[in-house]
């Protein structure tokens, strides 16, 4: 039997939601948070909308599917999130323990690995470069509408 | 004329939130942020009662800081912090441009400088070691009643 929940397959659904963010005028980044193949949280970048620097897909996701499992801990768990975390992200990461994070687009300026790897914890698995054309052209159009 | 307000007068303050948090059999950490040396945002660790790992006093603290001026940026902003801020909270602080920060005790073990001193803005001046002996003294005396 073929598995059709693949990385792609979840990827598609945090690009969805980096899609909302761009609807909204935001920086177009998306986050799932995935347990046992289901989609426990979903978010979109929210800087503006909650004029709050920390409101990241990724931390919204990791609060609401803290809250949807009434858990401070994701280790059975799945990010998915359209560009390359930032330290705060990563840092966040660390403190719920995620299993894996899978992102799509590198960040050469802000991305978690221009401090170095072992930001996440050493349990969690990194995954980059999924969908990684798709999830960056996104990001590319968004800045260049802002011009 | 003699300034009152000096770091370790905000220390104090950052301080007591610490020991609400203790009150609450919260890991014992206090954050305020200060602007033009008035109080804007008081939190302390929240990890516990809400269930969220990224529920950090810092982060409670901007977020309530950023919503109170209904700005993103906190560059005319001290945070002061009782306990050295993790690699999380030196993101979140490196996105919100915080003039200064100034935390109490070391953290040997979580503290941002195990992954080095570039997690904060370049214009974020850091200060360590205020009060060091009373925030350290109040998070030992946590973990010994843990034990």
């Amino acid at each position: 039997m073929i598995d059709i929940y693949t990385d792609e397959y979840f990827m598609k659904e945090a690009l969805k939601e980096a899609q909302k963010a761009y609807d909204e005028d935001e920086v177009p980044i998306g986050a799932i948070i995935v347990s046992n193949k289901r989609i426990i949280a979903r978010a979109h970048n929210m800087t503006e909308a909650l004029n709050d620097a920390t409101a990241h897909a990724e931390m919204l996701a990791i609060t609401a599917a803290e809250n949807f499992l009434s858990s401070k801990y994701l280790n059975d768990c799945s990010l998915y999130v359209t560009l390359e975390p930032c330290v705060m992200c990563a840092g966040a990461s660390y403190w719920s323990r995620l299993a894996k994070v899978v992102y799509g687009a590198s960040d050469q300026r802000y991305g978690f690995k221009k401090a170095g790897n072992k930001l996440f914890h050493p349990k969690t698995e990194i995954i980059s470069g999924i969908m990684e054309q798709e999830t960056g052209e996104l990001l590319r159009s968004f800045f260049l509408k802002k011009r």
